[in-house]
């Protein structure tokens, strides 16, 4: 085993203030810095970090071979994906054959929803890795929303909108308070399986929480078109209702 | 409205370097820093912060009445803790209405099931107030474990173990992955139904999670006794297990 460790950063919810201590500190050393990013765009974990990188660090950007234009359910999508991941794993590889620590780069924290897992799938069982926890897009936006979530015996379910629309309510019956994620083209169907669940009206609806272009409004108080990829709906328990 | 300014702060897992930027430097300024604690205890929020305090600052520590020798069903419980945040919240509105912000500590993210929302509650709609987003105890948790927990539309539900048996296995059948929080003394209860929910093989057992005598083990080689306050147990989805 190389003595060089894989640090998995989880880099918080956008606010580059809301990134840990530990993050910064491992950010403002590591040789190499690794993270993934859309065609076309910077990354979003990368822009978190602009002006915080180690003079002369090596950064590693992986572009998502496709992002929306194939669906989840086609099977090129999962081959596709997955030999886009090993292909970053073997690059990150050989850098820590190298003895060089890398900074992989990600956006909430890492082991939720994070692509980032993908790349620690394939490496963990060789090489040394530290996953450093990072502060939730959904802290970032229950927060800058005032929204306490759950008292005392609350369940809370965090749920992709990309579920159906019957398993999405199914789901939503069984908790109290909800944080619905990926939101996306599909808002309309949520507006209409929260109003089912009886949990529409204390609905609100983030977006960008916690960076440029902030957006916050009740979910009953917003149009049923598209939302950017940054959004989600949360939904507060009973007693952190407003 | 007073000029001063309520921060709450979410400070993560318990490992003080996992405290966000923002957080930390809101705390060096801070005139008074407040904090709840068990009886006889230092409290854990204010252990993380050890030498981290502006000098001179005000300290206010709140001890709870109680803290498991009065069930949550007693109907004396709630009134007594209504009365004791009521209190709390009397003694920091001096102290904003005085033009003094405050930092009010709070262990993991603030609004997820944490104490400070009772008087975010009873002070927000009064005085400025800043919820500062913290990692959460999970995040701590999983990020040691190596457990990646949420892949692809995999549904996260977060449980405390307070709930009754029948309860806690229908909404763990309705997710992919899940957070048992409050684990205490319900150790026997949560292996049981997570037995039934076929869950039990994938799930891990975690003490102190990023903190001095962590002890992380699957959940099958722990034996049944209670557990103490900071455990939890994780189940990942099923890409995620190990």
């Amino acid at each position: 085993m190389s003595a060089a460790k894989l640090f998995v950063l989880g880099l918080g919810p956008g606010d580059p203030e809301l990134m840990t201590v530990k993050a910064a500190r491992i950010l403002a050393a590591a040789p190499v810095v690794a993270f993934f990013a859309k065609r076309g765009r910077a990354g979003h974990a990368r822009r978190i970090v602009d002006g915080q990188l180690r003079e002369g660090a090596e950064e590693l950007r992986f572009e998502y071979p496709f992002t929306t234009e194939l669906s989840v359910e086609n099977p090129r999508y999962l081959a596709e994906m997955g030999d886009f991941y090993d292909g970053c794993a073997v690059q990150l590889a050989a850098r820590l054959q190298a003895g060089q620590d890398i900074a992989l780069l990600c956006e909430g924290d890492p082991f939720l929803y994070g692509s980032a897992m993908y790349l620690f799938d394939r490496l963990s069982a060789d090489y040394a890795a530290d996953v450093v926890p990072g502060v939730t897009g959904m802290s970032g936006c229950w927060s800058r929303a005032g929204l306490p979530m759950t008292h005392g015996d609350d369940v809370l379910s965090i749920l992709p909108a990309t579920l159906d629309e019957a398993r999405l309510l199914e789901r939503l019956k069984s908790c109290d308070a909800a944080v619905v994620m990926k939101v996306g083209r599909h808002l309309p169907k949520i507006s209409r399986v929260l109003r089912e669940a009886g949990m529409f009206e204390r609905a609100f609806y983030v977006e960008r929480g916690t960076m440029e272009g902030e957006f916050i409004t009740r979910l009953s108080a917003r149009e049923d078109g598209p939302a950017p990829y940054f959004s989600m709906v949360l939904v507060p328990g009973r007693r952190g209702a407003r």
